[in-house]
């Protein structure tokens, strides 16, 4: 069966990194996609006035799943609405370090899980007064539920022991106390293990201790954050995949964005979008193949050509060719 | 001049650090002290129903300055209310490795100023309708520019050179847009050197480079998270202290809680407290004591006894006596 794949490379090394996995996802036998290609970001907009035009919108709408490469200053009018066009509700972003790279903490796998429509991101804010700004966050009980139910399947599916539910109930006692007894409740019901942590003292315990957390299940601004100091603790953004899962559809981003001042010159890392590419094939039911370009791509970054940001000089394409030589 | 100081040590660990960091500064000569003691914490609310008692409210209002050991459930319902009770605008937490010490990152000397009035601890919360609740975000231009002035000041008067102003006003355009475009302007105001920093991806940065930065000028909730996070680089919250200024009064409290699971044990590290203590001495223009004490803290982490969070076998009390003793 063929896969419609829309692919959406953006800005800056976005659009180095996305034809990268695009190859790679062409190297796979077994693997029939059909890839369409959408403009989305600053230079369209400089263009035409609009970051996400219209057909990008339908093409990912449309199709089976969207890689998505990075965009520029227009970031969020790109990739705010490309997460609701696909119906995301939860944002998975795996941070695990490697063997054989430097790395803050060298022990990390940690999967957070991050829910994707609401809080501050529903977007809702004014100046109700002179000087006076206010953002409305919300939270329900029907998106908590779901993101939790869904942390918790993906730990279980997954083999991680480990789900710790992150809130500020201390403080935001209506809002992520919801979040929380709700979070707490999906985890009572499945009899599954789980920890409760209050965010502060998460991300100080995520620095010194990482290889204490599995799966982590977030409100959506502090998924932002956490999964961002996950990411330094494993060398960078560089590395990053993730998912934004929908019901029907589904949208695939290397956490790292268009990074501008290395953007042309050929020596972005691109591995975050192939382990991306890899996440969307898992995503589509090819399993193995999904586990085949993890394999190889965490062959080559054990002693394969590296990027100039993991202390090599290979270019994007040098290590685009060394994860397909070992597919 | 006599100056009254009302000491609160609350629940746990804060029974075993507060009197260490009174004797400290009881140790002093030429500073002339009145301690005046008040109750808050889990215990009183078990007791009298409620965890901030109005008499310890009166005495945090009229002493001219307080120091606050930890509380433990009810942490919340005792610092909030303090914090306004002496006026506190800025929350002053400096994150710093020392020597001798293992710390994930040995090269941290950072100093967050959270905004500490608004955002959202202002408690707006409601449940608007079954299963679905707000919380309302409010940040203010009066408060943005007293937090960046404060900031820069801080870092003028400190020597440090760079300031970073944190926000996520990509996604919080209106409220974190005023808090950026505010602070952003006092900076250029005083022709100071400054960048900016999505908190997501500062989050990231520090983990990986904290030498590169200052001081970090932070919204309320963004400043929460970012110096726990801090706490994690440099070896913990035992060696965090933190100050909640006000325009005439002030509070002073490690950044750490209660520690259930070490209280009453005698082994607790008084270095957060007393490097409290020293934050005390220098807002009440005892510089050269608040520098004494502070050398005395470095010299005995450095050579003197440890507690068991520092790897060390010492009681409060020996870490304690070693501080005095080099005094
Ligand atoms: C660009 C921005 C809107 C986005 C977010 O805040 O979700 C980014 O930080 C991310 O994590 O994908
Ligand atoms: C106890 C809690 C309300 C408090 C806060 O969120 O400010 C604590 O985390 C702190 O940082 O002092």
């Amino acid at each position: 069966m063929t896969h419609e794949i829309a692919v959406i490379p953006g800005d800056g090394i976005g659009q180095e990194v996305t034809p990268a996995a695009v190859e790679v996802l062409e190297a796979l036998d077994a693997v029939d996609f059909d890839f369409v290609e959408g403009e989305a970001g600053d230079a369209v907009e400089a263009e035409t006035g609009e970051a996400l035009p219209q057909e990008t919108r339908d093409l990912a709408a449309d199709a089976d799943a969207t890689l998505f490469g990075a965009a520029g200053e227009t970031a969020a009018d790109v990739i705010l609405p490309l997460r609701q066009v696909v119906g995301s509700f939860a944002n998975v972003r795996p941070a695990r370090s490697y063997p054989g790279l430097d790395a803050v903490q060298p022990d990390t796998d940690i999967v957070f899980i991050r829910e994707n429509t609401e809080g501050v991101y529903k977007g809702i804010e004014s100046e109700i007064a002179d000087g006076v700004t206010t953002c409305t966050r919300v939270i329900t009980e029907d998106a908590s539920e779901k993101i939790a139910e869904y942390g918790f399947d993906y730990a279980k599916r997954n083999g991680y022991d480990d789900v710790t539910i992150a809130h500020k109930a201390n403080v935001m006692r209506t809002t992520d106390g919801l979040f929380l007894d709700t979070a707490e409740a999906v985890g009572q019901d499945r009899g599954a293990d789980y920890d409760t942590a209050l965010m502060d003292a998460l991300a100080m315990h995520l620095v010194m201790s990482p290889e204490d957390y599995g799966v982590v299940v977030c409100p959506n601004l502090a998924g932002d954050m956490l999964s961002d100091l996950a990411a330094g603790l494993v060398g960078g953004l560089g590395l990053l995949p993730s998912a934004n899962v929908g019901e029907d559809n589904a949208l695939f981003e290397p956490v790292h964005g268009s990074a501008p001042d290395i953007a042309g010159e050929g020596i972005a890392n691109p591995s975050a979008m192939i382990l991306s590419a890899a996440m969307l094939l898992d995503h589509l039911g090819y399993d193995e193949q999904g586990d085949a370009v993890r394999a190889a791509v965490e062959q080559v970054l054990d002693d394969g050509p590296r990027t100039p940001d993991l202390g090599g000089d290979a270019s994007t394409g040098d290590v685009t060719a060394a994860v397909i030589d070992e597919l």
